[in-house]
């Protein structure tokens, strides 16, 4: 089966928003066996999208189409269908009324321009959006089934996940069984993995892909047919063998998600002092629903009176060892921690860049500190050659790191390889 | 001039990074009055790279290919051209010796694996990558240039801005001139903004894009041709007099940075201290270089305990009120302002949901305030329809509004026509 998708509008070729559905879309469906083998991203000219969905349907078995179905004037998808099939548009009953339901339900006034949304070329099949006003459909050209999906992020998760899936699955079976394996790496390069894994050697049917998920590298094992999957857990093996402490989770794409189900799970509470990371760690926690239930407080302390006022900073220590210092990010910890009596405090202090760097402490020096109702771990790295967000989001990475040892009760300062170390 | 865009790579079919690069290619590009015209995503397979390449250059006269330039084995685009042209791979010196030279520079050990990057097709023009290495080179292949770049986005941008932009604008000459004027707005669907505006009237070469940076949208007129650049005076005003309080930016795509700019150049400085917004409203902030200029602190106070501990807030008052309501919010931004003096000091407490609503305050109810050195402004919100996220991210922005108006001299607290407010 040949699977290829086309987004549309103006807002795609210009925007974020369907490209990250693209990328969703490519990633579950390889996940299940099925590649996408090709994209094609065009504009609002009505033309270009009768041309493509011509040309395409002659070449894949199946598109999916995403994008257009909005209400406004520069949708222009559902039209180009009909015209490339040939055939008028015609008001879909089922889904006017759906969608006349949908906001009243919603209790909200219906744009005139919704009305729109109810329009499908004739004789299409009409796919049900549960959550949101523009239904999808479904229509055969050539020797393609064309699937056409709203833009919105969630909308069109829900339908893949609910109808296109188990349409292709019944429609295309998979000739043999697949499986993938991930694991997310931190602090090597892309390049720096490829050569460190290229000596271990990958059976038929085995691929080895990578995935940057700033800062987060993700190497994605992919195995197709069951001589490939039986050989998974060695070759994983092997790569943690060479990887070692570099492989910090696996089938999940940030540290941010293992933190929150380990604190979740474990009772423990934490709070937090930032300061060159000015709030990542805890944004990254509370755009979990329930973070409330451990994280007791996030401070950004990011002037050196809010250090000494907030967290109880010893003035003295400023003045001995700077702002960015192990002396100055353990007080920190112990401050942030001490004021509600968390389980757990971490604290960051760094230069982030790309100004406020010397010879002594140059960019890219993050000092990160972890306390405990026992005890402190600190550590400060060297992180150059970095842009200021790539520091900013090591530092967290590192950080979230850092308690996620503690909680698994491994050693919590240990050697990435790929970073260095001021020694204390 | 026909524009296409060739992103390469399994990473590009299954990932991030690229999709922004082409986002911001073609909006780039756009904004130069050229329109990339399609958007083709393929694979590693060598042999659709070969086929796509010489597909696409008997359709468009300049095709960026993006991508595929690494060092992994993965990285194909390099050999795909060769084949394409039927040329050898032969190596660059010039990029071989700064390839030797980056590394030196760098203080790293060059892998083998990038050695490869030094390979270009027989007869290619090396494009020079000042800040990477992976160097782009350009071809002609029948009817169209195609110019191949790194998939880094720093690196791609800076050979767009220095070498690409440039190439085209000396081979292709615009026949017209063009002009954007974009307006970022709050609070208004893309469905309601397109309803709203459609009753302006667009002379010829002018037209209204929308685009999507959540929460905001941005409006985008963009004109061809020195009529229509005459009119987009007359228009905007009619787009504001239509939206009113809801444009809230001219020309940027977010308030963070109008914020971080204000705040730089007045001199002010700001506390924050967040519930539901949970570090939103500070890391916003930090992500610009200088803000430790005027951001005294940010305060991430989650639970109840910290709000009386780190601010001061009266427990009276969460239990008579309740963390969500416009006393505690008050009593948080006065806390938050007063530990260091602050000029300014904004608070947000909410329920993001998807769970903690009640009938008196459901999901997506959001109080914020801004305390002064004068006085305090204070709004509790309806925020009702909207994802965890997006309740976060538009109470951030109500935030950052706030405290803009104020900045401007302007009433703080106005009506955004979208959102609903609990009366005091």
């Amino acid at each position: 089966m040949k699977l290829e998708m086309i987004c549309t509008g103006e807002e795609v070729l210009a925007g974020q928003i369907v490209d990250t559905n693209a990328a969703w879309f490519a990633n579950t469906l390889m996940e299940r066996g099925v590649e996408c083998q090709r994209r094609i991203t065009v504009g609002d000219r009505l033309e270009d999208l009768v041309a493509v969905f011509k040309e395409r349907s002659t070449q894949a078995d199946i598109i999916m189409v995403n994008g257009g179905l909005g209400p406004t004037s520069d949708d222009l998808s559902t039209e180009a269908m009909a015209l490339a099939l040939g055939v008028p548009l015609v008001e879909n009953k089922e889904w006017r009324s759906k969608l006349e339901a949908w906001f009243a339900k919603n209790a909200r006034v219906m744009a005139e321009s919704n009305l729109k949304q109810a329009l499908l070329p004739q004789g299409a099949i009409m796919i049900d959006n549960p959550v949101g006003t523009a239904c999808g459909f479904a229509v055969k050209l050539n020797q393609a089934w064309l699937f056409f999906t709203p833009g919105v992020p969630f909308e069109f998760k829900r339908m893949v996940k609910e109808q296109f899936i188990p349409f292709i699955e019944e429609h295309f079976p998979l000739s043999e069984p697949v499986s993938v394996k991930k694991l997310l790496t931190l602090g090597h390069g892309e390049s720096a993995l490829a050569d460190k894994l290229e000596v271990i050697p990958l059976p038929e049917g085995v691929t080895l892909g990578y995935r940057s998920y700033m800062p987060y590298i993700e190497i994605k094992l992919f195995a197709r047919g069951q001589l490939a999957i039986d050989s998974l857990v060695t070759i994983e093996t092997e790569v943690k063998k060479i990887l070692g402490n570099g492989v910090v989770a696996e089938d999940i794409t940030t540290l941010d998600q293992e933190i929150h189900n380990r604190l979740v799970n474990s009772g423990f509470s934490l709070s937090i002092a930032e300061s060159c990371t000015g709030g990542l760690i805890a944004s990254g926690l509370v755009a979990f629903a329930g973070s409330s239930a451990y994280l007791h407080q996030g401070l950004v302390t990011y002037s050196n009176e809010a250090k000494v006022k907030v967290l109880g900073v010893n003035p003295q220590t400023l003045d001995d060892y700077g702002a960015v210092s192990i002396a100055t990010v353990e007080e920190m910890a112990k401050g942030a921690r001490g004021i509600l009596d968390s389980d757990y405090a971490l604290a960051t202090s760094g230069i982030a860049g790309p100004d406020g760097g010397s010879d002594e402490k140059p960019v890219g020096t993050v000092a990160i500190a972890l306390a405990t109702k026992y005890g402190i771990y600190s550590q400060m790295l060297k992180l150059p050659s970095r842009s200021r967000a790539l520091v900013r989001s090591l530092g967290t990475a590192i950080a979230y790191d850092m308690l996620r040892r503690e909680l698994l009760g491994e050693a919590v300062i240990v050697d990435y390889s790929s970073f260095s170390r001021f020694s204390k």
